[in-house]
């Protein structure tokens, strides 16, 4: 039999997915372990070899012609995450050796937010589109650009960090040492700090302040979806700062459509309207009622495993 | 004999620069003209038409090709400059069409800093390289991002727009009708803004104060060769926003040099230092001391001449 299946491995700063997929990007089957919890690389690599080796067996080693993996500051070059400032392993990880080393597949990676672009060119949303941006929402917050039906990885590799454009100068911390990343404000962890602190500052009721100190972002999903007028300020106040930031960086690549998926874009228009609305408040005026603000329609952690399969062919 | 010539045109937002060049890249013969004092396009193009038809006699309209157009906002996919901010005529032009109907040769136009991107990657300091970042620095800014090899034009043909960045929220009322673009900072028209807003609310000494109210980038640049402070300090705080834009721009295309054109970067090394300095301050880490900020080493106008030339072929 040919080899006709492929490994999707999509890693994330909370949550690894992976599955077998095969040509016409139908998945046969798939996992999920946390990434979390492992302090060496070495660990985490015998983990998850043990997860895939079971989805492996069962549709037999021979029928997989290789691996490609998503992976934050994954580097589609040299095959190593470098610095990623999600993950809890410092340094330059030569991931792509490390599970070469371990399946016994050729190992191909990239950011993983780069493969999700290519799982919504091949798959989703984006298909049949030859300029447009993913953005995932998610831990932090990652993008991938595509611009003449190619995926920009950059000189380096390392294209694509939308989520750390500086949103705001002398703003939050954020993990990568500098001050005011849009990430800060705009991914899961950034919405539950504005949730947090605005309980703290400010005296107006709130279903949240019921879970001050322990919020989540699916709790102000929640609460926003109720119609808490707190909740619903906090995705206006993120929507703000991803709309200036998106029409920054329309005025660079003049995409076709943004496409938002991760944890939390499951908040669908709650947040995406707002973000919609302040994106065009913000745009040049050439730029004007073109561009399609879409959740992907492919289901959670699929088009990142879709996405990072397809580097495998 | 064959047509192995091509008339590249660049419209700026003062001048306006053509020439004849050959399939090597050779200028054969180029003119100038003012952009300015035509109250109508038809008026100006007129004189283009006038000015361009002495140089084709010249060569033998025979051996010419086509024409190539490098104009503020003109689009490779309709032809058509839209609202530029920088030039006189409002609204839609169907600039292509105009000038066919002038010239009787195809014409093809795109963005001037596009146009001047082409010109880099094949005749200048952007030779050989995949992926790079070309602004033009001018009566306002311009840009050109090339990914993969080829020109980002974006969905709609309108992508690079990176003197439309917002630099400064609530910042300097923009021509585009917006505020604190990037370029109402760091264009020769933004640091002379700089110049006379300093003049009018400093009282330190500088030589430029001799020529308050009539402060040009050529003078600043002359004063700053002299070692005047406030000259350096202008430069300083326009190389601080346009570096912290260049920053946010290697976010997203990471590439592996950024070069600069246009007068005000006729500053050089007083200038482009402190950009580069400015720029690594503000890097992501994984970015830093890797990129590249380079002068164009194509001479004054012949880039965009030449970038504009290329489309024609």
């Amino acid at each position: 039999m040919a080899q006709t299946l492929a490994l999707g491995i999509d890693i994330g700063g909370t949550n690894t997915s992976f599955g077998i997929v095969d040509r016409r990007g139908q998945i046969i089957t798939k996992g999920k372990m946390s990434t979390l919890g492992y302090p060496t690389v070495a660990e985490y690599i015998a983990a998850l070899k043990k997860e895939v080796d079971v989805l492996i067996e069962a549709v037999g080693r021979e029928n997989i012609v290789a691996a490609g993996v998503g992976a934050p500051n994954g580097n589609y070059y040299t095959g190593e995450i470098v610095h990623a400032a999600n993950l809890e392993w410092e340094g330059v990880i030569p991931l792509a050796r490390l599970l070469k080393e371990a399946l016994h597949f050729e190992v191909t990676i990239t950011n993983d937010a780069n493969a999700a672009a290519l799982g919504e060119m091949m798959y989703g949303t984006a298909k049949g589109m030859k300029d447009f941006i993913v953005v995932t929402l998610g831990t932090g917050v990652g993008s991938g650009f595509v611009a003449n039906g190619q995926l920009i990885y950059g000189h380096d590799g390392f294209a694509g960090e939308l989520g750390h454009v500086i949103a705001l100068r002398e703003g939050r911390v954020c993990g990568c040492g500098r001050r005011g990343c849009m990430e800060r404000y705009c991914s899961a962890t950034g919405v539950v700090i504005t949730a947090e602190e605005w309980l703290d500052e400010r005296n107006d009721p709130s279903i949240l302040r019921q879970h001050k100190g322990k919020i989540t972002a699916k709790l102000i999903h929640e609460a926003a979806e109720q119609g808490d007028a707190l909740a619903l300020e906090i995705f206006d106040y993120t929507a703000k700062i991803l709309g200036q930031t998106l029409a920054d960086a329309v005025a660079i690549t003049s995409p076709q459509a943004i496409i938002f998926f991760g944890g939390l874009a499951r908040a669908g228009k709650l947040l995406l309207g707002p973000v919609q609305k302040h994106m065009e408040d913000n745009l040049l005026r050439i730029y004007k009622n073109k561009i399609a603000i879409l959740p992907s329609d492919l289901p959670d952690a699929d088009a990142a495993i879709l996405g990072a399969s397809a580097l495998a062919w």
